[in-house]
């Protein structure tokens, strides 16, 4: 009935076929055995996790750890020490210089409108200098822009203080895209309304809350441009200066502020490692930043990265995990004001030939998991992983940013990754004195912290 | 060149592919219009929604409302003026009979072992009878699952107190699911040690977290079987007791409530309507419970969701979109300790030959939005809508728990559709005198508010 071509192409569709069904009987085991290593790293996490044990001890017990403060200090003593503790192969220090800044004493701040005092809530921008022990006052100018100061011009600024009061967008989703949208006041604030001779400068606090917690955050100065003091006010506190200027053009501002920036002093970015057992030496990091603003905790910005960076490592020891490629938990110094750490790193990778394939980071606090985003052209090679970390809150594997820390390292060519968890509360608490222990939630924390683990495990499992 | 035959060949090809050409322009125009519609929902609540305020008034002004007390009907008349202040179409009360249990003292608890006597946090479960002014005391017996009873037997457990100690699982992504896995113990604990002649149960707080908060949430009687007195006791009291009883096996416990089931009165749900301009009889209802725990403000439970669905129609007044369906709001009564409401409700819907196509529920808090749940063959139908409540995180509409109060409904063939948020801090407050105000993120709620009104906008366009 069949002639010999017609048997055979019927003998080549039905090796196609087997090869087919093969094939995806093995990704089905694949994808099997995946989910399993991942869900136990959850299980661990969930029922015996260290994470928020390790973040009370960095919240509660060393706080505020600005980079130069005695505090920073304790943090690194306390890394390394935690590190080699919990057995990794190898831990240590990278020697760094940053900058040493202090707030000096309590600042405080005044509306003075006709014959009212109204007192405000503000704290000094980090890296500003002070305004002398008796403060500074002025008729002060609300702005909402950077650029609307050349339209004022000289004549309207000139020995005046500035007033940026743009408030963070409300209607953009991700709160983290309204801050940097935002966020030039702050940066470059004092900068621009010193070249049109302002005295100073108060800036509305980057917050989409309103409530009365000045949030500080590092400004820039310019070596060609005078430096003049500045301080951020609560969103409260921004509305009563606005509402007075309304009522009255000749409100005046009055700030003082001690704080001042020392000569730089050494530090250390805290290191550890566990080896590949297959390619040792290509490196996967895991990072987030170990110094935090003076006025609270740091315990979402950014303790929380950088127990999640401990603690990742930590489950591939407890549940006897090897992973094939090198995983590196970095703890770096100096993210708020300066990103020495990441500098310092990213030379010593460079000078040491090392192959990093990837770097995480998570800084973005401690809430719960939505995404991963990557700097990088392997999206497409990522997106099956995406329905093995859904049924735990990661939902998209997309472009987006990686981190500021590990940033120096993209021009060796490492792909970034940053772990994004939900946005929405982060700023009530960012760079504030509330930013404490309390603020965390257990297991949004935890899961955060395996669902590095797994992508850890995925990249150290398949490579890039 | 051609024959006719292919000349009207080729005519028919390129009509078919100016058709597929208008068809795909005419979905992507659309989609497009429906992504500005609901872009419009969430700058608007953004940027000047009620939400907050509304539960700022719900949670501090009325707080606790238990069916049956003065603040459930202080609820009721809020309800039904807010809705008649935002000029709702319609709004009218539903009456209803509900049960009136109340707390009365403050309750007291001790563990007895040895000369030792420490004393422990624990409240009445809701429709607990009391234990008599003095208390009651005896030998404390635990166990972790009501099975365990049996094979105890009448020997060991007549007049004792039983304590359940199974905590909910923690490796459970799913607060929800944890739940479910534990409340057994808490709804049926008293009936079951009650059939052994236990003489009162105290059951470990149905929460993730180790805190000092008791929980309470409805137990159940049996007509057949003695009514013995119930109490929850913190997760820390009930570490203590469990160690306690390891060190002791002649451990006593001691608990006093004065809390007492009294005659049925009278209630409302609260309802509100916008009618459809196109379909005015095919309704879309929303809704959350009215009717809160005593011990806390109800903010999370179900504050949250009472505000929601008033503010979702807000919305639509607000913006001036007309639904082509009637759209409503319920306030339901007592689904904490009866779901009369819910019964009530779907009985006067029947009852009237209401047509109702959908009814969505928020009960889950008011977190950060992830999915919608829904019972009905519409799933399908409803996937396209992912891609349009994607950027404000909605990542699934899936099969799941539509809600207690509109379950009635489903035997009337109503789809069911349940507004799930995120689950990791539900536990932490529900039922406890933190579920306050404070513990409410105002984006959080805000986000799950525009997110169901864009749900009951598409309903509304094309129907199911």
């Amino acid at each position: 009935m069949f002639s010999s071509l017609l048997l055979h192409k019927l003998f080549v569709m039905i090796k196609k076929i087997c090869f087919i069904i093969l094939l995806f009987a093995a990704q089905i085991s694949f994808a099997q055995n995946d989910s399993l290593v991942i869900k136990t790293f959850f299980n661990e996490e969930l029922s015996k996790g260290k994470s928020y044990e390790l973040l009370d001890h960095l919240s509660n017990k060393i706080g505020g750890r600005l980079s130069g403060s005695p505090q920073a200090q304790q943090a690194v003593d306390w890394g390394k020490r935690t590190m080699e503790y919990l057995g990794f192969d190898k831990v240590w220090l990278q020697e760094l210089m940053v900058p040493h800044w202090i707030r000096g004493e309590k600042e405080k701040a005044k509306i003075l409108s006709g014959k009212e005092k109204i007192d405000v809530r503000i704290c000094a921008l980090g890296n500003s200098i002070g305004t002398g022990a008796k403060g500074i006052s002025a008729n002060v100018i609300e702005v909402k822009s950077l650029s609307e100061l050349e339209k004022l011009g000289r004549k309207n600024i000139e020995g005046k203080i500035i007033f940026y009061n743009r408030a963070m967008n409300p209607t953009l989703i991700s709160t983290g895209s309204a801050y940097g949208g935002a966020v030039d006041q702050r940066g470059s604030g004092a900068i621009e309304a010193a070249k049109y001779g302002a005295i100073g400068v108060v800036v509305r606090s980057m917050t989409l809350a309103m409530d009365d917690y000045p949030h500080t955050g590092a400004m820039r100065y310019k070596d060609s441009v005078t430096k003049i003091p500045a301080c951020a006010i609560s969103t409260i506190g921004a509305t009563k200066l606005s509402e007075a200027i309304k009522l009255d053009a000749n409100t005046q501002f009055y700030f003082k502020q001690t704080c001042e920036m020392l000569p730089d002093v050494q530090s250390f970015n805290v290191v550890g490692e566990i080896k590949g057992s297959v390619f040792p030496d290509e490196i996967i990091l895991v990072g987030g930043h170990l110094d935090a603003w003076d006025n609270g905790d740091g315990a979402h910005d950014d303790g929380t990265g950088v127990v999640q960076s401990i603690e990742a490592l930590r489950l591939f020891k407890a549940l006897g995990i090897r992973p094939k490629r090198t995983i590196r938990a970095v703890l770096f110094m100096n993210e708020e004001n300066g990103v020495r750490g990441g500098n310092k790193y990213a030379e010593i990778a460079e000078k040491n030939h090392e192959k990093h394939i990837a770097a995480i980071e998570s800084d973005g606090g401690g809430f719960t998991p939505r995404a991963f985003d990557v700097e990088g052209d392997v999206i497409e090679k990522m997106q099956p992983w995406v329905q093995l970390l859904k049924p735990y809150g990661i939902h998209e594997i997309k472009s987006g940013h990686g981190g500021t820390d590990i940033g120096p390292l993209k021009k060796q060519g490492v792909i970034l990754i940053g772990y994004e968890c939900d946005s929405q509360r982060y700023f009530d608490y960012h760079h504030t004195e509330i930013d404490t222990f309390d603020k965390v939630n257990k297991r949004e924390l935890e899961l955060g912290t395996a669902n590095i683990a797994a992508l850890l495990w995925l990249i150290s499992e398949y490579g890039f």
